[in-house]
């Protein structure tokens, strides 16, 4: 088993994701939202490229979610918050959803044998489910519109360390676990520095923040199955 | 005045360079080479992007240096070790000189107002410069083969943590500050670790790599004047 970190979606070129399993990590927070959702009793996540699709989709009969540049978009059922992700009228629903980076970093998986949806409110069920695969590992950061982010690099060094003992030769990796290691008794306090914190701390979405960094909270696995997300 | 960290040249599109200054970094070896040799009396070095530029030029006088994939190409006068550009017959000499990875991130830094040439052994000179210039700052990772390297990225934040009170936005600063202030203390034993050092041990260059990380060795700024890297 090997394991590679993708820091951003502009750097997936370099790597060859065939046969490998492809963990998306949107902390702020596509696939926090896609867990918390998923966990809370959502059926499945459609997520798509565009905000057309999206609103086809709607039309189908799935509930639409979605933001752009961290904002909800208008004509939409819900936003981007896992608040809205757990409603109770959304149980057994399905969802369709576009975000700015997540649905991008799940697009760009395609070449991989599964896609996973990473985030630190399910980081040990994916960890213990990578470990039983024995497959090679790419812990795809979605980061912000192609630029590498804190919060993102912090979860793949969080992975990187539960997974000791299984080799990583990439510098990528050796950075974000040093990252993750130095940090990980304050991660909150250092993923509220994150641009992207400050960007949505704008928005009043503070609370959001604080219940992405939670660990553990929804002890689930989440795949892509089609072009569906679910809970295995 | 700004900082910010491009990680690789793969994402230097993501930055405008128009107005501030590039420091080019290149820790194993090429930036430590050009500020070795420079400090030592060479008179100029002149990057070029290929094997066959480097050769005209070495018809018209200039030594010839370079590597490629870390090992001397066959037909130049010296490689790509720090210990080659401070022979005493180089004195005076103009160089001309291509590698991997560093050559490259000085062809992309071309709509900066100014290149410089970072590495440990000039730290100290070129961040007092930097502070003297009042300019917006790239530090620019030439990284390997397109990929993020742990040097590299080490010296960005050693270059941030020396500029405290310079403000930096972007989380590929915070990264990059972070890894520097948790392994500053051992950085030897860190950057023996990186992929690119593990790479270069197989070609028997280890003293290099230590060579490479001594601060303050050769207290000099290096700057891209025309085409060609001299002492300022």
């Amino acid at each position: 088993m090997k394991i590679e970190v993708c820091l951003t979606p502009d750097l997936i070129h370099q790597i060859d994701l065939t046969g490998k399993i492809s963990v998306v990590i949107d902390i702020f927070r596509a696939t926090s939202c896609m867990v918390a959702g998923l966990s809370n009793g959502i059926r499945s996540i459609q997520p798509v490229a565009t905000v057309e699709e999206c609103t086809e989709l709607g039309k189908q009969g799935l509930v639409m979610a979605g933001e752009r540049g961290g904002k909800k978009i208008d004509s939409f059922d819900i936003g981007n918050s896992p608040f809205e992700y757990m409603q109770d009228h959304l149980i057994d629903k399905d969802v369709a959803t576009t975000t700015t980076n997540g649905t991008l970093a799940i697009s760009k998986s395609s070449d991989a044998s599964e896609v996973l949806i990473g985030s630190f409110l399910n980081l040990s069920s994916t960890v213990d489910y990578l470990k039983s695969q024995k497959k090679n590992i790419v812990l795809f950061c979605a980061g912000w519109k192609g630029t590498v982010n804190l919060e993102d690099t912090l979860f793949a060094g969080a992975c990187l360390e539960k997974m000791q003992g299984i080799t990583s030769t990439t510098d990528s990796a050796l950075i974000a676990k040093s990252l993750y290691t130095h940090h990980k008794d304050d991660l909150l306090s250092v993923a509220k520095h994150s641009s992207h914190a400050e960007r949505l701390g704008q928005f009043g979405v503070t609370e959001d923040i604080s219940y992405c960094m939670k660990q553990d909270l929804h002890p689930i696995v989440v795949s892509l199955q089609g072009r569906r997300l679910v809970k295995m």
